[in-house]
């Protein structure tokens, strides 16, 4: 376990539940002006003046979301905020605020959990976010983590998953497939301790898709760079579960149909590489892998050049009438209708 | 186990992650006007105009903060959104949106999670609050519920538990110790069904502090009954911990200190009967007890006459200089230093 390589070893019940959180939260420091008062009484105070704010709440469970024995804590901490961040910006708002709340068994030392919160505030100094609550208690088992986001944004501006139209253009920032292979990786090596603890492993060659998978960054810059662009997107959502299942909710909730060219989707070439490593197809990864945390939209035509030069945004797909249906373009110009099969934590669970 | 008892038991795998979402959360409308898009997007999206907002969390872990075999599911359910709405009130807010995410293992059928909703959804519609997200995800092992609770508020209406002035009155709300002694007889009847399943308890004689363990009610009138009263709180907390706990936050946050009264702390019938029965100190259970989700408050001198003749309101001491510190009045007179021995979560477990 990551946790046991620690030297110092402080049991949680010395510093109690009040003491704990106090220790654990004493560096977040508030930086926004709608942070009227953050950690410290019975609930947060926020004022956002006119702007509408957005809310969003995810919950990570230690053996379903992630596994500590190649997990390291802080980088658990940082992704456990992206993964809510990247809910906030694929509304087209600025992220404010977070509160944590972790329920964690006595097998951490506070140490521990102090990596844990490292991560939290990298990720919340990064990003520009306040820490203004939680809750922390124990479990009878493992750790879970549970995050809500906060974030503003000017009424006109809020872009839904509702709003795609027949000839728009579907638009994914980044490359996808890569914190999916980058599990893969972890997973392998995972087996390989297992048999030869004393195996060093070379994972030069993988850096980038695991980090895609223990250190995911939320798109923030994307919400500026679409300002900056003057684009707003007709309809936004985050690839969370595999670009597959997000095509399917945004087609859903906007009433269209979709065709996705295959040729068109963004690989990393260590993604390429890797699944011919392991004998998948690329393009099956993209669309199911899930994790990537980049940002799905649809964008009018006449936005196309605007983006068009820009590296962050690949145009994959146009949106059609609901009744041509959903489907994949293959390289060999057949058309697949696209089904979910996202990663589904219930169906996972063993 | 409580969830045992459903005749049908359709597995959690056959609806899937997303069928889950939705068959749980079809029933849940949106009543609020400040609630612009409930559940369905990557966020929801809330309006509140000039108003400020208070945000809180809560999480609740099976085994730590709830035992299935006498917590009814949509009792449960129910509790974990006064947990947090009890925190609104204590901001003096009106509490307005809530999410809720749980995670929750195999071996839950669709059935008692629809108890569980159930629950969450008549305190929502009880509490006029709009449920406006959430995540649903597996567990290897527990139930955990983590809610979020936002409500809404003027800027000048809100109430810190920082503005306690010396001689200002120290006001609690209903009655306490009524949860912890409901919880010992709950505890003591799973003692005696261990060894006699076929005993059928009669709890006649504890209906009400077994209310007051497995429904608690917020405080929501309060909030209502201040404002119709013109009675702002110097300072405001609700009781999650314990009166002593909740005393040296509230002294400690506003640089205080107290004169509590024992022969003031309001004591329902059941609780005096029930402490003697198990041969408990009855203000032992008032002050360390914890749950009974009261609200205390400090208010002004000069708001007695507006509260005085009120069967909601008990004034139990006084705010006194920080110098004399934070001390209990017995009945014989003695001055006692006040503790804090709340439940700890952390301390608690085994």
């Amino acid at each position: 376990m990551i946790e046991d390589k620690n030297q110092q070893r402080t049991p949680l019940s010395e510093l109690g539940e009040f003491g704990l959180i106090d220790h654990l939260t004493k560096h977040f420091d508030v930086k926004h002006k709608s942070t009227i008062k953050g950690i410290g009484d019975d609930a947060a105070v926020l004022d956002f003046k006119s702007k509408q704010i957005v809310l969003t709440t995810d919950m990570l469970v230690e053996n379903v979301h992630f596994d500590l024995s190649y997990m390291p804590l802080k980088h658990l901490g940082y992704k456990s905020v992206m993964v809510n961040l990247s809910d906030v910006y694929a509304m087209n708002a600025n992220a404010t605020q977070i509160t944590v709340s972790i329920a964690v068994s006595n097998r951490f030392p506070v140490e521990a959990l102090e990596e844990l919160y490292s991560g939290i505030q990298t990720a919340a100094a990064v990003y520009g976010v306040d820490v203004i609550g939680g809750d922390t208690t124990s479990s009878t088992t493992g750790l879970i983590i549970s995050v809500t986001a906060v974030g503003e944004v000017a009424a006109d501006e809020v872009v839904y998953r509702s709003g795609a139209k027949p000839n728009d253009l579907l638009v994914v920032t980044g490359d996808l497939g890569g914190a999916y292979m980058g599990l893969q990786i972890l997973e392998r090596e995972k087996e390989v301790f297992k048999v030869n603890p004393q195996n060093q492993p070379d994972l030069d060659m993988y850096t980038y898709i695991i980090e895609r998978q223990l250190k995911p960054e939320a798109r923030k810059d994307i919400v500026k760079l679409l300002k900056d662009l003057e684009v707003k997107p007709t309809s936004m959502i985050d690839i969370s579960d595999g670009l597959s299942s997000e095509i399917i909710h945004l087609c859903k909730h906007s009433d269209v149909g979709v065709e996705l060219y295959e040729n068109k989707i963004p690989l990393d070439p260590q993604v390429i590489s890797t699944c011919e490593e392991f004998d998948i197809d690329s393009t099956t990864v993209a669309l199911n892998g899930g994790e990537d945390y980049e940002l799905l939209m649809t964008i009018s035509q006449d936005d196309y050049p605007k983006i068009k030069a820009n590296p962050n945004l690949s145009v994959i797909g146009f949106i059609t009438e609901k009744s041509s249906g959903m489907h994949l373009v293959t390289r060999a110009e057949a058309k697949i209708p696209i089904v979910a099969k996202g990663w589904n934590a219930l169906n996972n669970q063993e």
